[in-house]
């Protein structure tokens, strides 16, 4: 039986217990969504005043040289290249993932002529799904066909006729972990390059980018990276591949010397031509703010408590039982779970709206998971104690099949 | 001759005064650069600091329903909507200007089949020039091509082999305005579609979309509108091509039931399905307040004082003799002038970087364009004055002549 001294005793020796103070969550709330949008840190709070105030407002259009605008896309991918185990001039920092995936697999498939299959798992995250076919439709069916498969039977789908495969690292509903070793060497030895979305990876768990070999990347900047309410996306591109691949959202912001103003695009060298429009800087600067939050932890470090936080959150649903009335998605082996813990319940809607009037913040996804994400940086033990206890008093009061509780409002 | 006793008497009457106290300027800098990058208001400084603190900090991923951040890209489309002369349900807010065109340039050849040449004129702005080549090299050559002439020339070039006219309303360089009613209609006599960028018109001068039968559009967030360094840029799509076009950056966002995470891709009605992934929504907010900021005056008062100023540039530049040292590239008729006034010389970047020393910011745009721009909420007479005074000085001191000027930094 675990009480509450052990959770006490849990959050006392946690070498991380100092760093919720970096955040400005509510002192009372129990937050399990930092897999949807992760916390303010004051850190960004902080700087994003600082380039309102002085830098927009006082210095003006001149800081796009005097406060590094301009390099922004670039010094905040680096940042997270340290993160996922990138080396230097491989990742950018720009639009949504699913803009950076439209260029990635149009990218991709110039590289592989000959070539037209992308493949994909039915249970990917429907964004990355639905660019694929959205270029499925802009180009001829000779030179481009989705196939989505099993995630499970996704290496035995490898051929020699896929382009593209287009994986994600942790799955958004089930928080099951692919072994992105393995995967990108099947791709590999038929010829398939890899794209990897790591939008529940990135600032969850250490990611070794470069030396699994990844062709493509790309991430999220508002979950686990704390950058704020749609913050900016990222992008890997392999070096091995910079020199011949061209993206087609070709902007000015990738072109080798945008301040000539010609009438001819010509790509910049290395990653920066994944770059299309002008970026936000304001949520630039709130990314880049909270990525020197990491600064003071590791990855290893964060993924030693991710799995303490999951694997005690899945003990306390056993202690009370609550595995006889939920189905756990999520998987016990470490080395496959993610972040998170995902249960199912038909009463999952509701379920979930009580838990969050009751200041226990997780979220639904259709039609029936109840995902906990967990974010070591600022969730504590006592968090799970709370929100499992808390879940517990509401299926036994089943406060869940209260009326009020039935009207589905399905954003986030 | 105008004496500072005119100039005062201007600023007295001028019913804008006011307004340059909504905004977070330096009291001694003459900011003349609004077509660049537009002023910080007291409002989007506020309401971005509330939206950190409170709605990300304090409310988290419940913001996306409680402060309606899931309909920022549709509400903010319609304060646009209002400054534009176009219906609701037309315009979004989302992206930038490269990632818009694209869409808008691809979904409208898919309009116009059997047709493929996109007509543009070879001073557009760079970055649509750019996003067409991306499109033409993307596509196969029976399905695009890019053709590029003198903007004078525009209308004798328009035939039935065009798909798409791409133009710019009002030339970024020498601040002409074309006439979109005209070439609209001349456009759709040939059964060519029409993309109008917006940069350099919106919030800068009154504009008709509807009235003028516009079929597509673009705009910027960041110039005249004052959202903040990379505010999102807005598109316009006519009613009535809403249901039959198509755009390929199909992302979650522009599915019609996003949260229904279904495996297909369903385009949302009207104008929704041009989101692509998440919206930056600091970003958004930061625009939001920014055009709440309009709600005081009009497009036709903040016209008529923006003729008044760029009238007084000309006028000054006149009196002290400088336009026998610089050549004039802004029209003289105030139907066919932009916000701007530009004026060429050899060594046009020294002077601009001498202005800026002296406190006077206007840009410079390869090769010789020095440009000023003129935002009438917060730009008084008396900054016209100091400029042409400042700009007189530096001529006949020949500082623009110092070596510590020659050296370019050709960032914006």
């Amino acid at each position: 039986m675990i009480d509450i001294s052990d959770i006490k005793a849990l959050d006392a020796a946690d070498p991380l217990r100092n760093f919720r103070q970096e955040f400005e969550l509510p002192d009372d709330l129990v937050y399990l969504d930092g897999n949807s949008l992760g916390a303010l840190s004051r850190l960004a709070q902080q700087r994003v005043a600082d380039a309102i105030a002085n830098q927009w407002g006082q210095d003006l259009v001149k800081s796009w040289n005097m406060h590094h605008w301009i390099d922004l896309p670039q010094s905040v991918g680096e940042k997270i290249a340290a993160l996922i185990g990138a080396g230097i001039g491989q990742v950018t920092c720009c639009d949504s993932i699913s803009v950076n995936l439209f260029k990635l697999i149009t990218a991709g498939l110039g590289l592989q002529s000959g070539r037209r299959v992308i493949l994909s798992t039915s249970d990917n995250f429907p964004t990355d799904i639905y660019i694929a076919q959205g270029i499925e439709k802009l180009l001829s069916s000779d030179r481009c066909e989705l196939k989505l498969v099993e995630e499970s039977e996704i290496i035995n789908q490898i051929d020699s006729s896929v382009a593209l495969l287009l994986v994600s690292h942790v799955n958004f509903r089930t928080g099951e972990i692919l072994d992105m070793r393995k995967i990108t060497a099947s791709a590999h030895k038929q010829g398939v390059l890899v794209i990897w979305d790591l939008a529940h990876s990135a600032g969850a768990l250490p990611l070794e980018l470069d030396s699994c070999q990844v062709d493509f990347a790309v991430g999220c900047g508002y979950k686990y990276l704390n950058g704020g309410p749609g913050a900016p996306a990222f992008l890997y591109v392999a070096n091995r591949h910079q020199e011949q691949i061209r993206q087609p959202i070709s902007g000015w912001m990738g072109h080798s010397d945008p301040f000539a103003f010609s009438t001819r695009y010509t790509a910049a060298p290395g990653i920066h031509q994944f770059l299309s429009g002008t970026p936000s800087i304001l949520s630039l600067v709130s990314l880049d703010a909270a990525l020197d939050v990491f600064a003071n932890t590791s990855m290893a470090q964060l993924r030693k408590k991710s799995l303490q936080l999951s694997g005690l959150y899945m003990d306390l649903l056993r202690q009370y039982s609550l595995l006889d009335e939920f189905t756990l998605l999520a998987s016990e082996e470490d080395d496959r779970r993610g972040s998170q813990v995902a249960i199912t319940h038909p009463q999952a809607y509701a379920i979930c709206q009580v838990l969050i009037d009751r200041a226990v913040v997780m979220d639904f996804r259709e039609p029936d998971t109840l995902r906990a994400g967990f974010a070591p940086m600022y969730n504590s033990y006592n968090d799970i104690w709370r929100a499992v206890n808390e879940l517990q008093i509401i299926m036994k009061n089943e406060e869940h099949l209260d009326p009020r509780w039935q009207a589905r409002n399905k954003v986030t």
